[in-house]
């Protein structure tokens, strides 16, 4: 029961949410940049980001246009880094979500540029003008807050930190904490960002011991959500994954897997799983029960 | 006189601007990734941009940590672009500010990352956190403000798009009016923003009028200043410009000069320098010295 309502709060998150991305990632700009960001970011992905948002500003009870917003600003800025992170000069990967990636479609300079002007693009989002009533659908302060949260979790001390370890740790021998301090950064961080935007929707009701408890879950979903893919890169198929699987083997790239073996990595990823819970319960919001099913999702996901 | 306190305050903003952008673009990131932007942005450069964004603040006498934080925001996002843009999938440029250009020294893997890196860095200096007694350097909803504006100037209406252009440019016929909404979105964008970042710091004394004619005035200063660098291009070496002249021309790229000739290139730089000294006496705003001689220097310069 509770499983099948969860399939059905996902599907109509999910319709918001690409309905509203359709709305904001135009066709209607210059040169075709505009038909290079549509296919970079709509109809295709998991959309987990968004459905953190959406799940932790419902979980206080927020659930308008801000939340749909951020929702929506946070994909962004992971699908331009999946057209970077794809580009021969980074990890040079031809499939992504089951189609050629940007690059192999578009060319590298649209793709660069698409990318450069998607994350342009989750700011504008997230800052409207005042509409004709001289009312705003993100309250100024609250626009300061998601814009805040999200340029850290994608700079340097976030994912484009994370990706810059991973780029100078290839062939290189990493221990475990480094592993971790890669991933917290690289996936981590705006996995964590999202549920942080979503409750910061809930706007002043939250208190700091459920601020820190929805944290402490995002960090931990943020890490079982990496140690699972490197379990899924190297027990799945290209065609299951929708991307190159085994390639961070390939290219001697240190994953979970490499680091603490595939039995090891399944206990990491059910002990993240159980912290994820345990913050959950230690957090005083009360519709937590989308969160609780997402992390679940994330640890028992097959592709 | 006029001109030789003109250099001294040019002097004193671009040793503020230098030495906030040293504390702000921190060497102590990740994997070397902060050593990559430090060379992409410190120590070169005309900050054009910043020197706008003070002395449209200072016109309206406001010039505190919020003035320096945006003038420091829209460098960094100048700066990333010229990185992303000097990369072999688009220009193809080695040299810039008199230097190998990043991604000539660091690769392309580093240069695109530490772009990316560096637009994330530029929101995030926009949006500070509260200090430890509570106040914040850059009220709330003026982050909103500054963010807003930013990112629309850098995206697919500015910026971004004008790349796209540009790069779907190459080759064909371009007239007056398509050539000058590319410039408008490609360099116009940023430097009309940074004028309406500055009087935004302004707060709420600035009435629409003076609004109105400050962003006239940046309008027609960013379109001169393209002009002018299409003038330079042909007639000055890349000795003089630290960057490689005569790009445009050997790429068969559009430019002022090609479609209106030397002479009338140069008259329309004066025409726009009139229109942009014109706006600033519809304003209202005190101070506007410093915008005018900003002005006399973007249609005077030899660089």
């Amino acid at each position: 029961m509770m499983r099948k309502s969860f399939e059905s709060w996902m599907d109509s998150q999910l319709a918001r949410v690409e309905c509203k991305l359709d709305e904001l990632v135009c066709a209607n700009v210059p040169a075709g940049l505009g038909e290079v960001m549509r296919y970079g970011v709509l109809d295709g992905g998991k959309r987990l980001r968004p459905l953190l948002v959406l799940a932790a500003a419902q979980a206080l009870r927020a659930d308008g246009e801000a939340a749909l917003r951020a929702a929506c600003a946070v994909e962004l800025i992971h699908a331009y880094s999946l057209i970077h992170d794809d580009m021969p000069c980074m990890d040079n990967d031809v499939l992504r979500r089951g189609k050629p990636t940007v690059h192999v479609k578009y060319g590298e300079a649209q793709a660069m540029l698409a990318g450069d002007a998607m994350q342009a693009l989750a700011f504008e989002v997230l800052t409207p003008d005042e509409d004709a009533g001289g009312g705003n659908p993100v309250a100024p302060p609250l626009q300061a807050r998601l814009c805040s949260l999200l340029a850290r979790a994608s700079g340097v001390q976030g994912m484009a930190g994370g990706q810059a370890i991973d780029l100078a740790s290839v062939g290189q021998p990493l221990d475990e904490a480094s592993l971790q301090d890669m991933h917290r950064r690289k996936t981590g961080a705006l996995l964590q960002a999202s549920v942080q935007m979503g409750a910061a929707c809930g706007g002043v009701g939250l208190d700091s011991v459920s601020w820190d408890a929805l944290t402490e879950y995002g960090a931990a979903l943020g890490l079982a959500f990496q140690v699972v893919d490197d379990i899924l890169d190297v027990t799945q198929g290209s065609d299951v994954l929708g991307k190159t699987a085994g390639k961070d083997a390939d290219q001697n790239k240190p994953t979970y897997v490499s680091v603490l073996g595939l039995d090891g990595a399944r206990r990491r990823a059910d002990a993240l799983h159980q912290r994820a819970r345990a913050a959950l319960e230690r957090s005083e919001v009360a519709d937590r029960h989308w969160l609780v099913m997402l992390a679940d999702r994330v640890v028992e996901r097959q592709s």
